[in-house]
């Protein structure tokens, strides 16, 4: 667990509450050189099949064509060098509703509980903010995955959608994903 | 306006109220041959710009990319030889969202009330159905198309989210869109 003392949409600083070590996570555009570290953080996610509806046995190469996915843009949440997590940023809709943004987020397991997704999500809402966007959507947020319902409600989306079953959960079945939503 | 006497996947017999002709209309895959008169139904429906979330000056290419998409089947209805609608079906979700179909739908400005909308919704349902696919999302419904809310609430859809605002219409500024469900 960690406190963070100042989300900056670039920087966020933290105290590690137990040895009060301060460390620093940069957000940053994805570089070519990133691919592996993304993969990492992809792989165990897609293969669990919990969060993300992808085919939990996709190629890393089918990942990426989600990931990276024309019109998306990937940003890294870099460690002292090391990725942690990355996230895309996307137009959600052409035409008449591409005033509203769209994302995605992923942690690498090991990073969890050090605010990685909340930090990524802030740099996500000023970096939208920034480009025009006036909202900001999420399409498909799995019910079970809580963690992530509550760190967006957090950050001031509000679910304004309830897809019944829409999901095959690998362990508990037919689960409903939430469309979630907030203005910028 | 004409009265449904028969709805089947392939086939939509109507009877004109007024001249009593009874007619028939064909729900079948497009072929290469339809893109034109598929292009003269798109045409109009993007340059108004009021039902669908796509640039009201794009192309035909940039509109058959999108119609087109990987992965989309695309189908028409044929009144005798003239295609009057079409629609595409998809895949919504990939991993554990792909039991969830997505369609979306066009009727020629001058084939309105004819029941086309709904001749090809009843059609998708069939072929959803037969593909496997155990329901059927909506992901963008703009609220101010009532005839469309209306017309797929009557085919079972349920309203299951509102985005605020997502959707700019041309008169009447920022209005709200649907998602709407249905299981199959």
């Amino acid at each position: 667990m960690s406190a963070t003392v100042l989300s900056h949409p670039m920087v966020l600083v933290y105290i590690d509450p137990v040895t009060m070590e301060i460390a620093a996570m940069q957000i940053r555009p994805a570089a070519e050189t990133d691919a592996d570290a993304i993969w990492r953080i992809m792989e165990p996610t897609i293969r669990a099949g919990e969060t993300y509806a992808l085919p939990m046995d996709g190629t890393r190469a089918q990942a990426f064509d989600y990931w990276y996915a024309r019109g998306n843009d990937v940003f890294v949440a870099d460690d002292a060098g090391e990725v942690i997590g990355t996230y895309y940023m996307r137009t959600n809709r052409q035409g008449g509703g591409s005033h509203v943004a769209n994302c995605g987020y992923m942690t690498g397991a090991w990073a969890n509980g050090r605010g990685v997704a909340r930090a990524m999500c802030a740099h996500s809402l000023d970096e939208a903010k920034r480009r025009g966007y006036t909202a900001m959507q999420f399409n498909f947020v799995v019910s079970t995955n809580e963690r992530a319902v509550r760190a967006w409600q957090g950050m001031g989306f509000a679910i304004v959608g309830r897809l019944p079953g829409a999901f095959r959960h690998p362990r508990l079945g037919l689960v409903d994903a939430f469309v979630m939503f907030r203005n910028l």
